[in-house]
């Protein structure tokens, strides 16, 4: 009686420490605690897809300020298997990085594989993209994959509504979705922790562009009281007001004292407007993904960095920024990395995206902590969301 | 006259100390100074074919040991250009390595061009692999290029005959190949350097595996006086004891004063004879191109990492192994890593691979110091060679 009592009491007790809020906006600065130390909000989680966030070391992720990063249930559980990096006791330990690290649920990719999956009250059904083999995920099979990775942020099984979806549809899938989540949380209860550190679930609001269902979604996941809060279902092509619109409908409603956690936003404008409605935590493949097509973030907008217009090029990709690759190379000399098809430059140039992802969140705390956050971002907004012109 | 004097004195005077021969081999312990720093040999240069010794940003070269890498003036002709790298103040600056560089004469590659190649008495004419354009090197040609690259070691133009070759036809090129000699070294003195530092010219002796014409070969180019020479045209299809017999030919002929240089030499075990007969320098891409295909050097021999055997595998590569790869990852992880096709695998085993191979002629060096490099090397040489078992 007294050991389940003090899990229950562990897990209701995930430290977020709500810093301050910016005067003139909902962005707020906080601390989130983990077993595997702090992470400062609002932040930016790289994507690890398959245990690695492509081309970077750990070394390298410390290099850049990365604070959590995040991997993939559904690659991760089909390769190389949540038992084998059980195994090493858990992601941190089998990729070298000892910082936090958030799972998604696995869910947005399997419901993205379409014909290859068959979806049910309890679960979904799929084959896998590798080599086509069957698999199921149910609620407590999301769970128990997260539990064995040993992540320490973990998400429920969610579906995500494709973008449009009629209100009947949204609404029938965010019941699912609802289910599944209480299902979840009553079976998270229950479970022991497998590596000595705590792992902790957080509810994702669903509903389309729906005002009700997105509102009822929060509400009822509130009453489930979970840890913290994800806003799904976003960035899937709807227009960037339907998605400010809904991000802030949310915000408004889901409790202050916990964090919020945007999925898959975005571009650097996106991350600032998340950030002016009061959201704590972004993922995205952007920086890492542009950085390997050969586009650069700066402070003056994005750079395609096999431009002819580069060619010759001796200065860094950013004159402002402080990462290895611009302190160390010249346009002119990734450009040539690019067009010999060099890993280096694949490297080079998502350690400077990462770095810059990361310069974002970073100056955006700063700022919140100034009441500085709202005057800041309208100044940078306009040049980050730019595309310098490409004259090649 | 006096600016002449002077040119003329530093070219004659690269610094080349031979520190000790070992008592019980030929093998040598010396130091070579460049103007980008010295270089103890033996030592072998990695291979930085497009500026770049792939997966590896300069910082990892460092931290591995290495002290000079090559780069391949076939290549970098044709991108990015000599000139472009020229407007950088040469290689060290392009690419932001600033110890030394050496660099081939691109006769090697032109040469394997076979069908796209068409030879005479005063250079060669090829077609680009890139965009099937027509290009000429002749001696003076291949030096200027070099000059522009701003390698501190620079090779003349040589023709490198195929194996097997007929006597009549070994003759035949190695005639042209010292004409070619005689050219580039005259030429050599009466060019003015580009980038206030020295560059110098290494003679390379040819003549497959024909003792008169290796020996006839080795005595004119030393008649020119070149500040160090190379032994090319080895390890091109000949077995291995007869690589070592010409090597020792050569090496028993060639000054003691100036450093000697096996081109394209070679596994472990390749290195290990040659520095037993003298041999001060070595490049290869084995270590490289062998980690992107995922094996990887031990003193136990090789590991090819993606075998299933590896699968649940917690130990490092190498147990004795001190590189951030060995210290921080399990063969597991590596062997998920080259599964999954992840870049961060090759750079991971291309770490490790030149971290070995740096060991490898640092731990000769010592041996050589010690008088104990004969012992030492015998007792290791059956280890470095073996390929360990692959059950998968």
């Amino acid at each position: 009686m007294r050991l389940n009592l003090m899990l229950f009491i562990l897990k209701e007790e995930m430290k977020f420490d709500l810093i301050h809020k910016d005067k003139n906006s909902e962005a707020r600065a906080g601390l989130l605690e983990t077993d595997h130390g702090m992470v400062e909000t609002p932040i930016f989680m790289p994507v690890g897809t398959q245990a690695t966030v492509k081309t970077m070391a750990p070394r390298n992720l410390d290099e850049t300020g990365v604070q959590i990063i995040l991997g993939n249930t559904y690659h991760l559980y089909l390769r190389p298997g949540e038992e084998l990096i059980g195994r090493f006791g858990g992601i941190h330990n089998f990729m070298g990085w000892n910082k936090p690290v958030l799972t998604d649920s696995g869910g947005y990719q399997v419901f993205s594989l379409k014909e290859l999956r068959k979806l049910d009250s309890e679960g979904v059904t799929f084959q896998s993209h590798l080599d086509g083999s069957s698999h199921r995920f149910t609620p407590e099979k999301v769970l128990d994959i997260q539990r064995h990775l040993g992540s320490d942020i973990m998400m429920v099984l969610d579906e995500c509504a494709p973008y449009p979806s009629t209100h009947e549809y949204a609404e029938e899938s965010n019941a699912l979705t609802l289910k599944w989540a209480r299902e979840a949380r009553v079976l998270y209860e229950k479970k022991e922790r497998l590596y000595g550190y705590d792992q902790w679930l957080f509810g994702i609001v669903q509903g389309s562009i729906y005002e009700d269902l997105r509102e009822g979604s929060a509400r009822e996941l509130m009453d489930m009281d979970f840890p913290g809060y994800a806003i799904g279902g976003l960035a899937v092509g709807e227009s960037k007001s339907e998605m400010y619109r809904i991000t802030s409908l949310c915000t408004d409603i889901l409790p202050a004292h916990k964090p919020r956690y945007l999925m898959g936003v975005g571009m650097p404008e996106d991350i600032l407007e998340g950030i002016a409605r009061g959201v704590d935590m972004f993922d995205c493949v952007l920086p890492t993904r542009n950085a390997r097509n050969g586009t650069v973030f700066t402070w003056n907008g994005r750079l395609v960095i096999k431009a002819g217009r580069f060619k010759e090029d001796t200065l860094p990709i950013d004159e402002q920024c402080t990462c290895y690759t611009c302190r160390n190379f010249s346009r002119a000399y990734l450009r040539h990395l690019f067009n010999a098809n060099e890993i280096l430059g694949l490297h080079l140039a998502t350690l400077h995206n990462i770095h810059f992802y990361m310069d974002l969140v970073k100056k955006s705390r700063e700022k919140i902590l100034n009441n500085e956050f709202s005057v800041w971002s309208k100044t940078v907004l306009p040049t980050v969301a730019n595309l310098i012109e490409n004259n090649n």
